[in-house]
């Protein structure tokens, strides 16, 4: 780059033919005067007769500020749409723009399309102003409702990133991306800015960031409102953007020098992306940028009650307030409505004149009907291989090690090679892909990195298509741009840091929520969210790398939507994953352990297993299933898992009486009822896996908290007794953890032996057994700095092998520690 | 600024004397070979014998690749502090590098100070080699235990708004903020290089960004490290910072410009801050920064298995693997270890040569002991007027409506005047003071801005200490580094956006729990979070708006930090502020709408309520207490309040042989059982307010699953009914709101009178009134575009006033509906 030094380029303000330009001007009065009128009318649409108390909304509800620069930037897009025949989709930014949004949409013939009672008439025109922010109506913000939106700005931040996953592999689409200035002050939307690292233009689309300065908030200025031209422009140019300024109070020069420069842009752009596909890219591209400085409020009332309100924070949301209780102020917003001339807008049946319907692009080619922003080419199935292709080889369960995810990553390595030739599948990752284990995907395509650097053997291209960004929120908001657009891809990231972007699940589950009930949106491709590198296994990183919380937000959300999976092992994450990954329309949680962990189920079992979503896993226990058990155990995910086989191997071993029954869960959301969620399962299933009355001891991943209130509604929740995450703070070897937070063996196993109900013969021996492990544990690991032999070596073998003596157990078979196998140790280097 | 066409420039190479050259060089050999040491062996820590298998740890976990970087910054940093006396605090961006630290605290002697058992000699030698990343030992990272620290460097983001948020109020601070290249690539840290706009040099301290640049992440390239110097300086001049490049790979170099660099930096900061505080600050100041760039795992193995580690991701965590199993890594080891020299940098004891040790600084100048890292001024009281100041007056329960948070803002004014001679005190809000109704703080104080601009009656100037910034990141991230070093403060935010920064929460949580822990650190004030504009009230900003997350993500922590207010008045926020701003070591989370709502208790009722958590209000019931109820009503939050309020209303009116029982919680944490937290009620205690068996219908303000889990280990928790928000999505009145979730005071009621065990005349009248408003509501929103007449000019009043008549009632007293009053309602022109 180094051409920060470049002075700052205002937009030519080319001459547009007179003509042109009222039809213009006229155009934007239309969506102006739509705009008020969706905020403060409930009748008299078009003013047909003189402004009463009576025609204003009992409440006043809405945002003019940044409505009429969002219209303007809309108007000359639909320009340049039609002067190229260019497929653009529009992000607004300040989603307090709806109406203005609404009102475009309106006036180019999409909204009514859709929603053919807001038809364009008189009828439909009356519709549309009292629809907005009233019951059974619209939001005041862009949302999933509104034609051609792939984002809802209702959270700010996120406008640019869902912008630039949009054109990632869509060759042809400019994402337009408007950015408040009061966006650009958050986290997110600052870190988006490093957009053009991430953007190939031999093969991905362009996003043309427009960033909307009017100077203020809610309530207070912005930083970058406050700054110069000069400033702004270095700050973008010294993120690689190459950036124009427009700017300006008087509308005919803002509409020619808008003009000019989105024709400049829209000219550039074609102009890297051709060069960089007859000669391929080299470095990052200059993308051309706009700064578009105008009045908060452009338009509207200058003056209220003395006050400056044009140009000001004042202008924000209603600038007329109390208008149905104050004269003036009603005067005021007739004179402000009139100033549109609504009457030279619309004909006397309400459709706007045909010389201004003329100025918007026809067909698909309108921003809210772009193919793109409706689940874009979301029907293409993802060729996902049979997973027979990576199929874990199990002996006798529980007797191999395998890093879990390892298969995980050649099932997405082939993704890579069958989606070659029509690329539609993306992993972000914030540069864990290797720690994760799923590093097999390098052997075909590398990391994504457009600027040029020494090849250390880093696997870093501009051609890869493995995208490691470390920020969690680009992973997953470039992510939701690619997918909302009809594409597919996994985030993968460590658990403990999955909450960073926790609340852009909750809005993505939500916008889900509300897409999937329009029948003119496509379904798309679901959110994949894989947690690795869990809390059970931050073995050295510690206390700030625990957290298992986004299980919780995520259980939170609407059952239509989400899905929570915790895989005991690599059959079952390929199930998990197949399903998540063909799936639409979901949040799929997907928590799996990346280090090396037991194996226990075929292939066959797996699918078995997840189709079901919790199985009794009869080989563990004794049960024979014709009578109840004494004591059911039940786990949910890997280490948990690992944890209630071994206390059920101990009570079979030392307790042979016993009757032990063990219940895997990988689906979390079989426990709660029907009404809850759909997976959840009937009343006779819930039974005949737990019973109704026996004593259920639990080892689950998460906080306890979240397993208790999936039971809520199940019988007698009570008898569950579930050992999950505390928080504890420690550093740790592997199973030091489990025993910190009681979920050990030993603990699970003694909360077992609580449970029982009548006395068996060997039950004092097991305690003993477990308290004297317990007891030598921390002195043990404290003086060997790692875990005891009889735990690290311990595997699964079937208990009728082993006999108990006093306070130990003795193999009857040949050593079966022998039979341990470690596959997929980690690639030298690529520490985890 | 304008001043981004400035070439880069690069620290002058001036000479050091060769002596002190010799000496910084032996330290840093130090430093480096203690963090070896740390990650490798278990014994022979000064390689006083030949390098032997069991001499290596176990399990080879921890950082290098950062590490030697942090080093050479810390023994340059502490060159600067002994030639000018500066009162420096550092924080380790990449947390990681927790060997690097704990080894320059132990250089030092701030660690043997506060460890004694790791002291400076053998025998702590021993023990800081193997206390690290092993069982009963430190983390990896940087963290609580860390001499200090007030930053952990876990999670990455937030280094920068820690610095920029310790430096606020704290004039003669420097906060050195050694940033990753990896931690530049997010976006919170990104959002916080505006710092500039926010630090006034005539009464804030500074911050001193040193941008490491090592080119590598965990394995992927960072987008900063593959820039060239001009490009970074251009983006950090672009933000207002005025960088300077030290860069090389040969230490003899580095070592000379990173001294020059510093003194240049620190003779720039104290000239800003003289002319500010002689002349005063016109504008933000061009504050210096240093862009380190040095290689990755510096001083290391170079090639490694043939594979080049040095200066690439190679070198990020351990980069001799498997040493004990592989002969060549061991000597490979044992060369890397002695190319330090360890027996020339300690003598026979262990002890560190007294020429090197002279090189740190002493006392409290020391970085690992200076006061602002260990709780600073946090002992200074906060001088809180009494309540009565801003009590609300009540005559008759629930029969005024006020703004809730209103007199909370009086408070926070007041709070303002009474600390503005001795600052410590401040309230971050992204850009929403005046629409959470906290607006009283502008009659003192202004919103900060240090960019000029021109005055519209916005409140904006250097001068202010109230901190708007549209980011709830940067609003918490300052907040925290503000109460970190001693100082209070509030961050109100919306509700639905709280978890925007919700890993942060979990992080300063996780943070208090141990810190609280070490008895050398001072308790610091708790971190405050009001959150206003709930899921409740979102008349218009609809579903992306609505959620109560915040509240489960707090549940999940440790008890001994979290504490939950859900306030249902202002007389009761007053008290639960007053306690949470006098409070430490906590995490307060007060939830409260900042609406117009009934008002109920007496500040003294207030007081009293807040201390028992949980009450009987007996004027809304006619339960006796001699008595079992036949039904309890019970409520949490401002709008479940009225709403169950509404119900007991009804019930008594048309049901008069019923005895309710009305039960307000104001602090969710008296639910759980007293092992779980604290603050929970005794069994008596919870039975007397609850029973043991009568059925309880709920109304709670967030997820009902919280609630249920707050019960766990209470008695048959499944007679507790609870209605509570649940993801519907909707544009409502506000009452439509509460009918969607089920939560209206109709289907409260009638909740109510499906649990009863026996007829009660009335009962079926109820009923049929209750649908029958259900039946008309939905209708008449939609025609009406706002509620019923009889909900929105509903308040409480005794019902034994009222008698009910088929499906309706009446009033017998005076109207009653004449004594609502409405105080303070919005400032004109500053929108919700």
């Amino acid at each position: 780059m180094g051409t920060a030094a470049e002075p700052t380029q205002h937009a030519a303000v080319a001459e547009l033919p007179p003509l042109e330009l009222a039809l213009l001007q006229r155009y934007w009065d239309a969506a102006n005067y739509l705009t008020v009128a969706q905020i403060y009318l409930q009748e008299n649409a078009l003013l047909a007769e003189p402004l009463r108390v009576e025609h204003i909304k009992p409440r006043l509800l809405g945002h003019w500020g940044t409505s009429p620069g969002l219209s303007m930037i809309y108007l000359h897009l639909n320009r340049l749409i039609r002067r190229t025949s260019a497929e653009v989709i529009f992000l607004a930014g300040p989603g307090h723009g709806g109406p203005a949004v609404v009102a475009n949409t309106y006036l180019e013939g999409t909204y009514s399309e859709i929603y053919p009672l807001v038809s364009q008439d008189q009828a439909g025109l009356r519709r549309l102003i009292r629809q907005f922010s009233t019951p059974g109506g619209i939001p005041s913000h862009v949302g999933p409702a509104t034609p051609g939106s792939i984002h809802e700005g209702g959270e700010l931040g996120y406008s640019l990133m869902h912008a630039t996953g949009a054109v990632m592999d869509n060759p042809d689409l400019i994402a337009a991306c408007v950015i408040g200035d009061g966006e650009a002050e958050t986290g997110p939307l600052e870190g988006s800015w490093k957009a053009p690292a991430f953007l190939n233009p031999e093969r991905d689309g362009a996003v043309l960031p427009i960033l909307h300065l009017n100077g203020y908030k809610i309530s207070g200025a912005t930083v970058l409102g406050r700054r110069t031209d000069d400033d702004v422009c270095a700050l973008l140019r010294a993120h690689g953007w190459e950036p124009v300024v427009v700017s300006g109070t008087e509308p005919a020069l803002v509409h020619a020098a808008l003009a000019a420069a989105l024709e400049t842009a829209y000219a550039e752009i074609r102009r890297i992306q051709l060069t960089a596909r007859r000669h391929g890219a080299h470095g990052p591209a200059r993308w051309p940028a706009i700064v578009f400085r105008t009045p908060k409020g452009w338009t509207g009332p200058r003056i209220v009650d003395g006050n400056q309100v044009e140009g000001t924070f004042r202008a924000h949301q209603v600038p007329l307030a109390g208008v149905r209780d104050n004269p003036a102020h009603l005067a005021q917003l007739e004179a402000w409505l009139r100033s549109y001339h609504p009457e030279e807008l619309f004909d006397v049946d309400g459709r706007l004149q045909p010389e201004l319907a003329a100025l918007a692009p026809s067909g698909e080619a309108r921003m809210g009907a772009t193919p793109s922003s409706r689940g874009g080419r979301s029907t293409l199935p993802l060729p996902l291989r049979p997973l027979e292709n990576y199929e874990v080889p199990i002996g006798s369960p529980g007797a191999t090690l395998v890093e879990t995810t390892h298969p995980l990553g050649e099932l997405l390595r082939d993704l890579y090679i069958d989606t070659a030739a029509d690329p539609r599948f993306r992993l972000f990752c914030p540069d864990e892909t290797n720690s994760n284990r799923l590093g097999a995907v390098f052997e075909v395509t590398d990391r994504l990195m457009m600027e040029p650097g020494q090849d250390v053997g880093d696997r870093i291209s501009q051609d890869g298509r493995v995208v490691e960004v470390l920020s969690e929120h680009l992973c997953q908001g470039w992510l939701e741009g690619y997918i909302l657009t009809g594409r597919h891809g996994l985030f993968a990231t460590y658990e403990a840091f999955a909450m960073v972007s926790a609340s852009m699940t909750v809005q993505h589950a939500k916008w889900l929520q509300h897409a999937r009930e329009l029948p003119w949106r496509k379904p798309v491709p679901s959110l994949n969210i894989l947690l690795t590198s869990t809390c059970w296994r931050n073995d050295h990183n510690g206390f700030s790398h625990q957290g298992p919380g986004l299980i919780d937000t995520v259980l939170s959300l609407s059952g239509s939507v989400i899905r929570v999976y915790l895989p005991p092992d690599s059959n079952c994450l390929l199930a998990a994953a197949e399903h998540a990954l063909l799936s639409q329309n979901y949040v799929n949680l997907l928590v799996v352990d990346k280090q090396a962990h037991p194996q226990y189920l075929t292939l066959e079992q797996a699918r078995a297993h997840a189709a079901a979503g919790a199985s009794i896993w009869k080989w563990a226990g004794n049960d024979d299933g014709g009578r109840n058990p004494d004591v059911v155990l039940a786990c949910a995910g890997d280490v948990p898992t690992e944890e209630i086989l071994a206390a059920a191997w101990l009570l079979q071993i030392y307790v042979p009486e016993l009757r032990v029954r063990v219940v895997n869960v990988m689906d979390a959301l079989v426990l709660p009822p029907g009404d809850v969620h759909p997976h959840g399962l009937s009343d006779e299933a819930f039974e005949a896996l737990f019973t109704t009355d026996v004593d259920v001891v639990v080892a689950w991943h998460g906080y306890a908290r979240a397993f208790h209130q999936l039971l809520h509604g199940r019988p007698d929740p009570g008898r569950f007794h579930v050992r999950g995450y505390t928080e504890q703070g420690t550093t740790t070897t592997p199973f030091d953890m489990v025993v910190q937070n009681k979920m050990s063996r030993y603990h699970l196993a003694l909360a077992a032996l609580e449970r029982l109900q009548k006395p068996f013969a060997g039950a004092e021996k097991l305690a003993g057994h477990c308290n004297g492990m317990l007891d030598r544990h921390s002195t043990y690991i404290r003086e060997h700095l790692e875990d005891m032999p009889e735990i690290s070596s311990w595997l699964w073998s079937p208990p009728n092998l082993w006999q108990a003596t006093s306070c130990s157990y003795h193999l009857e078979a040949a050593d079966i520690f022998e039979r341990r196998m470690i596959l997929n140790s980690p690639p030298a280097g690529n520490p985890s």
